[in-house]
């Protein structure tokens, strides 16, 4: 236990966790598909205590981990079992460290939960859009180092393009601190940009300076009727057209989807009297006051609605009515939990064509197929689900269809979650060679020794030449 | 003249310049301030010629100037004088590839120019929202490698934010094909950003897909009257509250750069009848109807009056009258184009205080020395230019005053102009050596025989260890 008392020495030994009991929250992932040991798990308090861990780390050939929520779906953030690791994690480091407001940015560290940022920005007056599912325990750091994406992405971009500037600590244990908080800044390579979205294996993000809106004061939320999934995208480009960037959240949910919910949660219940086989949940705000709002949305959607684009339409009354349709939302993913499941994207005018394709194709091959179909069609992200359970047994079968369709139509295999464990090997089979060798090229100059997040992202293949 | 030749082989004899007088135009920036010679320029029409003349100069060791409008203010588009160079001219690869309406993208090519871009987006009823001063001459692939800036950053982002998807032939003349129309894809490194506000250094860009917006069909300008500078910062804050993203541009313009185009632009006239020390010109869009936004924009105008934040404002009551208050804003360059002059950023909340500070600091030195102070306040990003004339003589000392200033308040000494050959030593000063040296190491990656647009960005002394 040598090099755990060495780390013990940094950090403080209450923050070293080596046994299984403390440990165990940290080795496996949240949908518990990917488990393994670490040597121990590491909380430091600091970037210097960082940076003095991955000395320590580098010195011994030891990887590192690094650690936020641990709530990804792909397997980033919990240790590979490919060698000796640590998990690294950023929890304590979860202060606020400025906010301006004149400059609508403000300074947070690795470890901060999402809604605490998002909080914090509130109580100064400010909007900090970033906001899915898991932010109740996510960490900005493990956005950041993911690109989250989550329901805001239509109106305010992924987690990318929230970001001014980040302090990074890097494999030799160096520390950039790039805090910088201008929008504009053309003084050479944009070097944050390599460290958003590389999942860790780049080095360790361990504050950020982030980028504030105006706080919306109106906000209201619809749900509305289609009678095929076509028509979301047609209704996407009219109310672009009619609202503008008023709409910030638009999600397709076919009526599978919907009836799952309805099954597995007795409070919920179907917001339109009569059936439609797929629906929009979409959410609108502005400055201003809830009314004028309201009359835009309601005069874009009746628009709609003499253009038969949309069949029915509902808007929230009060705001516990708009957190009950987005809890209809939210409760998708549960009430499907086991089925194969897909995080792709493709262009938003080919959204339709890929749902058309990829049901044809598994009707054809699986005929028990039955796909959960849902997603930020806004994005051209679309959560492809496909039950039942049983299915499960035929993944790569399902994930080859659904693959192919995607590449056919110029599309992505992972829109928001990244690649992590689950999508190392597959990207290969994906991408274009001359990407990836870039990719790997960059691995090798940032991190030559390979100890940030081995078996993340980047295959083993691609190193092998 | 053999190689020129060999170039004939692959462009046409036609588009390979060879004389001085044919030449001329591409060899000497926009402002005059650098110029050098070149074995030729070549105006290839396909990514594929353009692989080919990037091939042909990698195996004889000949170093490659992309050029696209050449309208750039740093010197980044002509040969640096280093070596053998060619200039590769992208103006023939202008075509508009692809409108995908729904999509929101288009795909264009890097020789565009961007006033044609925006045509074309406009045409099919989009907004492609770059602009700029130069619009109608300078070219897309030279705005997305400088990561160019202009009048609506502070609605809609830089360049780097309007690209989805690019196309580069690497100095190794292979092409990669990046040109995906995704909003979400996290599938590794973003490369594309490595290659975005490179200036050319590490590849070329030819194509690009392009995210376009839904086209604002109400506009209003406003100019208003400010007792300080500090007050056009407070106006930012309280106009983003109350009208939020309906703000499009907000730019600052000190008294003396209004005094300077009304007595060069007899045309010209003082908007507002009292004079005032500083002046914004703000723009305000949104879809709807002109008469809502124009009422909206006077109530939120009404209520800084009260708070005594401004002093007085105009709305153009015609698109004649908008015309006219941003031509005075234009025309500020030229009005004194012969000063030393500065484009810097800062946090937005130190801009009053940078102003103050470097106009103590200049009287102090300089007593003859006249700011004229004009600029993207929403963005934190000045063009602080001083004049008279004769300082051009002092320009290092003057320099150095603002950059010391800059450096103090954690700005930019570059914010939306690049490095090209004007700053490429001074940045060594300026940036963290760190930074530096990870720049060093991505070209030494992708570019590892220095034949991508050397002389620009990184100093040699960067390579000298």
């Amino acid at each position: 236990m040598r090099f755990a008392e060495r780390l013990a020495d940094i950090v403080g030994p209450a923050n070293v966790l080596t046994s299984p009991a403390d440990s165990a929250p940290y080795l496996t992932d949240w949908r518990r598909q990917y488990s393994s040991q670490a040597l121990c798990v590491v909380k430091p308090a600091s970037t210097a205590e960082v940076a003095s861990v991955v000395r320590a780390c580098a010195a011994e050939g030891v990887a590192v981990v690094p650690q936020g929520g641990n709530t990804g779906l792909c397997g980033g953030s919990v240790p590979s079992g490919l060698g000796r690791e640590i998990v690294l994690s950023l929890a304590r480091m979860n202060r606020i460290r400025e906010i301006d407001v004149l400059n609508q940015t403000m300074t947070v560290e690795a470890g901060c939960v999402l809604s605490a940022v998002r909080q914090a920005a509130s109580d100064a007056g400010r909007l900090f859009p970033l906001s899915l599912a898991a932010e109740g325990s996510c960490q900005l750091g493990g956005n950041l180092s993911t690109n989250a994406g989550g329901v805001n992405v239509l109106r305010y971009g992924m987690a990318r393009e929230q970001v001014l500037g980040i302090e990074v600590v890097l494999p030799d244990a160096r520390v950039w601190n790039g805090l910088r908080g201008l929008r504009k800044d053309n003084t050479g390579y944009d070097l944050k940009q390599l460290f958003l979205g590389a999942e860790g294996t780049l080095g360790v993000i361990t504050a950020a300076v982030l980028r504030l809106h105006p706080m919306p004061t109106a906000t209201t939320t619809a749900w509305i009727g289609l009678d095929a999934a076509s028509r979301a995208v047609e209704l996407l480009a009219l109310l672009g057209e009619s609202v503008g960037d008023r709409l910030s959240a638009f999600e397709l949910i076919s009526r599978d989807c919907l009836q799952a919910v309805l099954e597995k949660s007795p409070n919920s219940h179907d917001p339109l009297p009569a059936p439609h086989p797929w629906y929009v949940l979409a959410e609108f705000c502005d400055g201003g006051d809830d009314a004028s709002l309201v009359a835009r949305v309601e005069e874009a959607l009746s628009r709609c609605v003499e253009g038969s684009v949309l069949q029915d339409a509902v808007l929230a009354q009060s705001r516990a009515q708009a957190r009950a349709l987005w809890a209809i939302r939210e409760l998708i993913p549960e009430a499907q939990f086991t089925g194969v499941k897909h995080d792709i994207s493709v262009p938003i005018s080919k959204i339709a064509e890929f749902i058309e394709l990829v049901g044809a194709e598994l009707r054809l091959r699986f005929p028990q197929a039955k796909p959960y179909v849902f997603g930020h069609v806004g994005d051209g992200n679309l959560h492809y689900n496909v039950g039942p359970p049983g299915l499960l047994a035929e993944r790569e079968a399902v994930n080859a269809i659904v693959y192919e369709i995607v590449a056919k139509l110029g599309g992505s295999i992972s829109a928001e979650h990244g690649l992590g464990q689950l999508k190392r090997e597959e990207i290969l089979l994906r991408k274009d060679p001359l990407e990836l060798e870039l990719m790997a090229n960059l691995k090798r100059v940032f991190d030559p020794r390979q100890i940030m997040n081995p078996g993340k992202v980047l295959s083993a293949k691609l190193f092998q030449k």
